[in-house]
């Protein structure tokens, strides 16, 4: 069962990826030090009692899809019914409708114990988040007096509706429809799929954003546009009105997260789905966008949240399950697995790789808290542009850390973690989406190398790889203990830094297909990179602390330079020589 | 669906791993290069056609226990008679019981077509093979007249009974115990878990052997002894007698391989399960690691099976689905994703990393068949140490590889790959077992550098890397084409002697705890280096030739240089270095 690390968190967030900074630029109250520890504590009160209870039950029973109807698997409706009650979905959002508007590192935060708890819970959420940032940036004030406070206490929920089956990561290919109604609305028809949350019984209301083409539209992403369908149409004095013309027709069957109804939904069977415009016409996507950066960053919070959930699984298994002698071992019986050096081994890589997730996850939430509150106009587009760079990296290596700690967690149970009781199969399946949706994880790296890296001309990350060489120095000068992890990490930043250069170059010459071709590595390079810094920089603010956390931190650290930074120079070796043969593949002869 | 890859299946036979060698040295008959290609054509006709339709099913119904009897999936039982029908279980076995003594070479590719086809129902075979080997080498004529020639038919089918709740790798604290009764048998009791195809419909009886404890037996595995336990006892005449005291009291719900059925067994509810002692008293472990050393090969086998079919299932997908317009791109429409650079790089991994898993497993078989032809004892005893040194290699590289390329064929499918209806899911969690089962990769790992890197005094070990050394040095000398991937090799071949030295040295100096910590990245570091020397050797025996297959597997052995074999260098680095913080954690304080 899940135990929320309430202190490992606050650590995180305070000694490595700057909260302190946030709250002294904050802009709206006073979130203390105090509150802030008040609310993860709290949070994680309500992730570890509350919310993972459902985690089983809901990977068992999933959701249940009956004559268009969703029923969700016992206790999910009231645990959420007493989850917004809590206030806990109005985390963020305006005030002026509800929300606390609180730093979005805070929101980083719960939501990486929610997940923890449970990550097809924790995902209905985050979608109705994505509504509210649209609605907020986008919509008529109209749509946002009617609409918004709702989704912000969680009262209704809310969706993203882009992908049908020809269209997936490419939307030029989509073909819903919007047709012009004389009164200002619109009418939707089109069928789309994967649409997470699109039916429950979670809430009296949905409301769907849609992404759809009107008949005049360019062809193109150019030509489409968004547009808010709600489930029941919402009278003037804000109750709910008929059944608008949008249905649930199908719910996945899914590898993982049973629990989170993925729908085939259908707009306008009959006279067509009424929908509302949000933002210009034509200019649909970019309103998206708003939703999806955030949603990016979620979606590695995800995989942040799997790889603490199965590392304590199968931390506490170790300990637990008693094989072999270990070295030492004195008296009767045999000793916990924990005390085999190879599962030592495995178990250090698993913490590791969770808090390189975490810092991770973290520091891109701080960059966008950064972006939006930074007193001027120079520091805001630094933070955003660095927020730019850290979203594509927290999207795709958190979600593949996920995946690989879910995998490590499910060998360190041996047998057991083969059979569905023990739980561990159950995020192995769960975490396995994460470097798909949003964004494939390719997706990502091509975001990362031909759209981030070259942000003001490449100062932008070359000034992200100065602050890291700063960590390695203070490291290489902190004394015995540090300075090998230091030297360490100041390599595998001279490989990220070639590796860097190396595609800044090509993408200059017009070697694109190189550079596309080396994006994956050249991502893991970078997570490597900043997760070595992130757990040096954790381990140095414990300097002559004598604590066992402080040991702990250092341990890690220690472990992840030695074990992992090394593998920033292979990975710089596949950025500048692997193209070659990767474009000389091709599949299609 | 699966097509059986016979030609590249041959080639790896023949070009890189031996089978020429072994067929020279055959005692037993005529086995030529024609027969082997209609053996391996008929073999994969038999998996594509009819194997490969059972796996889906297979996975959806799964292996269903009512009152005590087991019920295959729809279809399993007439495809194992019609494969029995065939004689495709007695490819393996003594003559002398009908068997046709082929080489494990063959018997290993046919083995990887029929897991490609369905893992599930090509594991139950393997443990009834394993079973043969035991009688052959280890049980008395008696035994042997009754049981054997039925079991190579494979009109009954074998089980193998170690683990136990408390007894899982640590065979120590076995506790299942034997009785002697007056008659020469013995009274079998105790409970057995995890036992693969424990109880099923295929056949009329299953002859279990089962580890168990004599009242007087020395503690520890010096105390363990092998009985044969039939669920029906054998009349003289070879007809099926009374029920034995045996009986199936569960199947486990699994992540995959869900038509295999592993079943919880309980031996000796009334007076006790009548058995029959197989070898020496209290010599049971010794009879029983028979069974385990070809199984683990066979293991090995399965990840290799699992990654061809995933790699199939991917490319298809690749071909089929179009999103966006790939550089170069001219007319209307998208292109196939197998023309973006990430998805080419995706799938030429997959690729490359398939064919790696084979060249290994068929070189571990290349080496059994030696040890038993080879003509001189020097000869033997050089090729069972080389059999030994690689097969923990086979079973845990190639499985490794098969949950590795199975996650990957997910990725490739995008969202499609969520759903299991696509079947690429499947592949990932079937995949998944493989690394767990008969013995962890990290008890492989421990098991490769504690006792097989020693073998004559280190001198085996030495001598297979010369021999690497030697393709790396012909690939030097092949021309431009190859030399860049020969120094590529060089270095990598330079890491595995640097990690050799230092683990030989660690253990002779006494710091097995250090060795220990290494052995799952020099493991890797092994099987990379191994792996990129047989694909080089198949690419050097196209030199020349202007076939689409010679360049295919050039470029393989090119990428997999430029991206892959520079990892060693890191894991070298591991090896030497990450021990300390290994080490210094103490996960029990």
């Amino acid at each position: 069962m899940y135990r929320a690390p309430v202190s490992e968190i606050a650590f995180t967030l305070k000694q490595v990826a700057g909260l302190g900074e946030v709250l002294a630029h904050q802009h709206h109250g006073e979130v203390t030090d105090d509150l802030v520890d008040a609310i993860l504590e709290e949070a994680g009160r309500f992730a570890a009692e509350e919310i993972a209870p459902l985690n089983v039950v809901g990977d068992r029973q999933g959701a249940r899809l009956e004559n268009g109807t969703v029923t969700m698997p016992d206790g999910w409706r009231d645990t959420y019914r007493s989850w917004i009650d809590g206030g806990w979905n109005a985390l963020t959002g305006t005030p002026e409708f509800g929300g606390q508007d609180l730093p979005t590192m805070l929101h980083a935060a719960a939501l990486e114990m929610w997940n923890s708890a449970s990550m097809a819970f924790a995902l209905g959420p985050t979608l109705t988040m994505g509504a509210v940032e649209a609605l907020e940036k986008h919509a008529s004030k109209d749509l946002q007096e009617t609409y918004l406070a709702k989704l912000i206490s969680g009262e209704w929920m809310g969706t993203m509706n882009l992908t049908e089956p020809q269209a997936g990561s490419d939307l030029n290919a989509l073909r819903a429809r919007a047709e012009r109604a004389d009164d200002g609305t619109y009418r939707i028809f089109g069928q789309k799929i994967f649409i997470t949350y699109g039916e429950h019984d979670f809430t009296d209301n949905i409301v769907h954003l849609v992404l759809a083409r009107l008949p005049d539209a360019p062809a193109g992403t150019r030509g489409i546009s968004l547009f808010l369908v709600p489930k029941f149409l919402v009278n003037a004095d804000g109750s709910l009105g008929a059944r608008n013309d949008v249905r649930c027709a199908g719910v996945e069957h899914k590898l993982g997260i049973h629990a989170s109804p993925t729908c085939t939904m259908i707009y306008g069977d009959n006279d067509g789905a009424i929908g509302w415009l949000i933002g210009e016409e034509n200019r649909g996507l970019a309103c998206m966008f708003t939703m999806m950066n955030n949603a990016r960053l979620a979606v590695g919070i995800q995989g942040l949240g799997v790889a603490e959930l199965a590392t304590q699984q199968a931390l506490a298994y170790a300990l637990d399950r008693r094989q072999g002698r270990a070295a030492g071992k004195t008296g009767e019986g045999m000793s916990p697995i924990a005390a085999h050096p190879d599962i030592r081994r495995t178990l250090l890589d698993m913490q590791a790789w969770t808090q390189v997730a975490r810092a991770i996850c973290y520091a891109n939430a701080h960059a966008i808290d950064m972006a939006r509150l930074a007193g001027d106009e120079a520091a805001r587009t630094h933070w955003s542009e660095r927020a730019a760079t850290l979203t594509p990296l927290a999207k795709s290596f958190a979600t593949d850390i996920g995946v690989e700690v879910a995998s490590l967690g499910v060998q360190v149970h041996g047998g057991m973690g083969f059979i569905e009781e023990t739980g561990a199969a159950q995020h192995y399946r769960d975490a396995r989406i994460a470097p798909i949706y949003e964004g494939t994880n390719g997706i990502q790296a091509i975001d990362l190398v031909t759209r981030k890296l070259p942000l003001s001309g490449g100062e932008q990350f070359r000034g992200l790889i100065g602050e890291l060489s700063a960590v390695a120095e203070a490291a290489s000068e902190a004394g015995a203990e540090f300075a090998d992890a230091g030297d360490r990490l100041a390599k595998a930043l001279a490989s990220l830094s070639d590796a860097t250069e190396w595609m800044l170059t090509a993408l200059a010459d017009g070697r694109q297909q190189e550079a596309l071709a080396g994006a994956t590595p050249f991502l893991r390079l970078f997570g490597i990179a900043y997760g070595g810094a992130m757990l040096l920089k954790g381990a140095l603010a414990g300097r002559g602390d004598a604590s066992p956390d402080a040991a702990r931190r250092l341990l890690l650290a220690r472990y992840f330079a030695t074990s992992r930074l090394a593998e920033t120079a292979s990975l710089k070796e596949q950025v500048v020589s692997a193209a070659s043969a990767v474009l000389d593949y091709d599949p299609l002869v």
